[in-house]
C-alpha cells in the first residue's frame, strides 16, 4: 500500500500497533506495520531493557515510543512546584484518607485480602504516580531517543517543547493523538509530524466525539499533514473505512489485548473476549482522566453513590493502580470478587474482538479484510 | 450503484434522507435517493395533507414516512390502562408543579415572556404527547399506509405486531432504527425488512455505541437482511467510510437541517453552522430519552443543579414541546436570551455542516464525496 505514512515510515501496511508488550510490538513491525510501545508503565531501566530486546527482534524495521505527558497535573497537596510532584512520599500523602478508606471497604465488600496495604501504597506511588510527571516522562524520552526509534508519540495533550526539540535533534518524527480539531490544530502549532485523530469509542484516555465525525474534521484541520485515524477499529473493514474518511493509516490499541503475545492477565483476556461493545465505560476511576475501560464493579463502585469521587492525575492512579494489581493477583487464582473488580482499558471495538490470535495474524486478516472491503465498494459503483 | 437497497427500492443510490419536512423528502427523492419523511410532530389530518403533496412532487419515485413508537411510556399518573395515555387533559395533570415552575423560572432568567402559558400547555399536550402513544402512531401509520409509501420505519424499539401485519398486508417493508447488535436481533425476531444501525454520534434519540463499532456488529449478527448506517454521516467519504463497514447505504437526518429547505427556524440553522462538533450533548431534556442535541442554556439548565431532574417519554415532551416552539417565536425576533435557549436535535456532524445548500446538492455532493474517497483508496491499493 501507498500512503504518506508508508513512505514516512518505510512501511508495507499504515497500521500502528500500540501495546505495552514488546512481543506485539515486534511481531507488528515484523510483520509490515509499525509497533508502538507505550512507555507509561515502565521505570528508566525496564524502558532500556524493552527497547533493547525489541532492537534485537525487529532487524532494523521501524518502531517507535509512546509516552504519555499530562498538560496538566493535578497534584492536590504534593505539588512540588513546577515541573510537578513531591516524589512519591508527597504523592502518597496528598491522596485523602477518605479514599484510602473507600478502597479498604471495596476489597472487604468483594473478599479481596490486602496484606499488605502500605507496602502496595509505596510501590504504587513509585511505579504509577512518577512517570506521569513531566520530569518522569523526560527520563523515559531520554532513553528512548538513545535507540532507533522512529516516532515517539505523546497521548495526552501538547508535547512539552523540549520534548519535540529533543526529538527533532535526534531526527525522530513526534506523534499526538487528539481528541478535537482544536487540540489537532494546537499540536501542529506545536510542532508535531503526525497526529493521531482519536475517536470517543477508543480505548483509554480520550474525548467524546466519534471517530466517523472526528477523522474527516481532523484530516481537514491539518492538511497536508498526515493523520492515523484510532478509535473503535480492530478489522480490516473498519481500517478501509478510516482511509476512506482520509486517514493515511489507522492506529490501533485495543485488538492486541487479546493476542496470543499480549501480557494482559488470562481473566481479564476472558472478560474482553466474552464482552460486547456495551461493556465498555469512560470513567475517570483508574487514571483521574476519562478513559474507556471494561465496565466492571470496580468502575461500577466508584461511580456510584457510595463513591468519595475520582482524584485527579496522577492522584488517582496512586490510588487504583496497586489496587488493581493486587486484585489481578488475587483474580488469578480463580477468587470470584477479584475477578469482578478486575478490568482494564479497551475500546468498543472489544465486542469485535473474540478469538485469541497471534499479533501476526491479526495484520494478516486486516489486510485480507481491507481488501475484500475494497472490492465491495468497487463491485458497489461498477468500477475496481 | 447497485446494493440490497438500491434493487429492493429501484434507487440509483443508497441515501436515505430522514426529515421532517416534505420538501427535503421529495428533493431527495427526486435526485435519485429515498426521502424518509418524520412524521411524530404532524396530527392525523397534517400528515395526510404533507403526504398528499409528496404524492404531486416526486412522480412516482419511492418514498418512506417515519413514525415514533416507543416500546415503554412512561405516563407518571396519566396512563390510561393498555394502550397508554388518559388523553391530553390527564398528561398535562401528571407533570408536577414543580417543573412547571422550573419552566417558568427559567423563562424569567432569560427574558423570554410567556404571555399564554395555560394555552401553549394544553396545545404542547395535544401537539406532543399524543403522537408517541401506541394509539397515536396507529392513527399515522393507518394515514401513511392510504399513500404509495414505499417503507415504513419506526424510530423507537421493536415495532408492535400489528404495525407490522398493516404494513406487510400493504406489502411495504418495515425498517427499525437500533443502536445496539441485541436490538437488531429483536427487530428481526420482529420481522423487520432492513435494519437502520445508528452509532451514538447520531442526532435525536440515541444509544452510545459509535457508528464504526455498531455498523460491523449489527451487519454481522442480522446477515442477510441489509443494513444502513446512520449516525455522523454528512458527507460522500463517511457514506463510503459506512459501505466500507458492510451497510448497504446511509441514514442522514441531520445534514438536512441545513438546506435551503430545510423548515429549521433561522436562529437554530444559523447555531448549526456555527457549531463544531463538540457543541452537541446527549440529554433527556426535549423528550423523556437520551436524545442528541445542540447544547444550549435549554440542556445545561436541565442538566444543572437546580433542575427537578427530567420526566419520562412523552410527560417531558409535554413540559419541552410548546416551551421550545415560544422559544423560538421569540428567538426570531431577535431575543437574545431566547436564542440562548433554543436548539434542535442534530448529531456530532453538525461541526461539518458548514455551507447552507439545495437538498439536491446534498445528494449530488455526497455522490461525487464517494467516487473520490473511492478513487483514493484505490490509489492507495493500486487497485481500480
Amino acid at each position: 500500500m501507498r500512503t504518506e505514512v508508508c513512505e514516512m515510515f518505510g512501511i508495507e501496511f499504515p497500521l500502528f500497533a500500540f501495546s505495552h508488550c514488546r512481543d506485539v510490538v515486534a511481531a507488528v513491525t515484523n510483520a509490515g506495520g509499525f509497533g508502538v510501545l507505550g512507555a507509561v508503565a515502565y521505570t528508566p531501566d525496564r524502558l532500556e531493557e524493552e527497547l533493547r530486546w525489541i532492537d534485537e527482534h525487529v532487524g532494523g524495521r521501524p518502531y517507535g515510543v509512546d509516552v504519555l505527558v499530562p498538560a496538566r497535573l493535578d497534584l492536590g497537596d504534593a505539588s512540588g512546584g513546577p515541573g510537578g510532584g513531591g516524589g512519591p512520599a508527597a504523592m502518597l500523602a496528598a491522596v485523602p484518607q477518605e479514599h484510602w478508606a473507600f478502597l479498604r471497604d471495596l476489597f472487604d465488600r468483594h473478599g479481596v485480602p490486602l496484606p499488605d496495604f502500605d507496602a502496595a501504597r509505596r510501590s504504587t506511588a513509585r511505579g504509577a504516580g512518577e512517570q506521569v510527571t513531566e520530569q518522569g516522562a523526560t527520563d523515559l524520552i531520554e532513553v528512548a531517543l538513545a535507540h532507533p526509534i522512529r516516532l515517539i508519540a505523546s497521548a495526552l495533550g501538547t508535547p512539552p517543547p523540549r520534548m519535540v526539540e529533543a526529538a527533532e535533534n535526534a531526527g525522530v518524527p513526534v506523534a499526538a493523538l487528539v481528541g478535537t480539531a482544536e487540540h489537532a490544530r494546537r499540536q501542529v502549532a506545536a510542532g508535531v509530524d503526525l497526529i493521531v485523530a482519536q475517536g470517543g469509542e477508543a480505548g483509554g484516555h480520550t474525548g467524546e466525539i466519534s471517530t466517523m465525525v472526528l477523522v474527516p474534521e481532523v484530516v481537514d484541520t491539518v492538511a497536508p499533514l498526515p493523520v492515523l485515524a484510532a478509535g473503535g477499529i480492530a478489522t480490516g473493514r473498519q481500517m478501509a473505512a478510516a482511509m476512506a474518511l482520509g486517514a493515511s493509516g489507522v492506529w490501533c490499541g485495543s485488538v492486541w489485548l487479546t493476542t496470543e503475545e499480549a501480557e494482559t492477565p488470562p481473566h481479564v483476556k476472558a472478560k474482553m473476549l466474552a464482552a460486547g461493545s456495551r461493556d465498555t465505560v469512560r470513567s475517570r476511576s483508574r487514571t483521574g482522566k476519562p478513559a474507556r475501560q471494561l465496565r466492571s464493579a470496580w468502575t461500577d463502585a466508584w461511580e456510584g453513590p457510595d463513591s468519595p469521587g475520582t482524584l485527579g492525575m496522577p492522584l488517582q492512579m496512586v490510588v487504583a493502580e496497586g489496587a488493581m494489581r493486587q486484585i489481578n493477583k488475587v483474580a488469578e487464582s480463580g477468587h470470584e470478587g477479584a475477578r469482578e473488580l478486575a478490568n482494564y482499558f479497551v475500546g468498543q471495538c472489544v465486542g469485535l474482538m473474540n478469538t485469541v490470535r497471534p499479533a501476526r495474524q491479526v495484520v494478516y486478516d486486516m489486510v485480507q479484510e481491507f481488501a475484500e472491503a475494497l472490492d465491495r465498494l468497487n463491485a458497489i459503483t461498477g468500477s475496481g
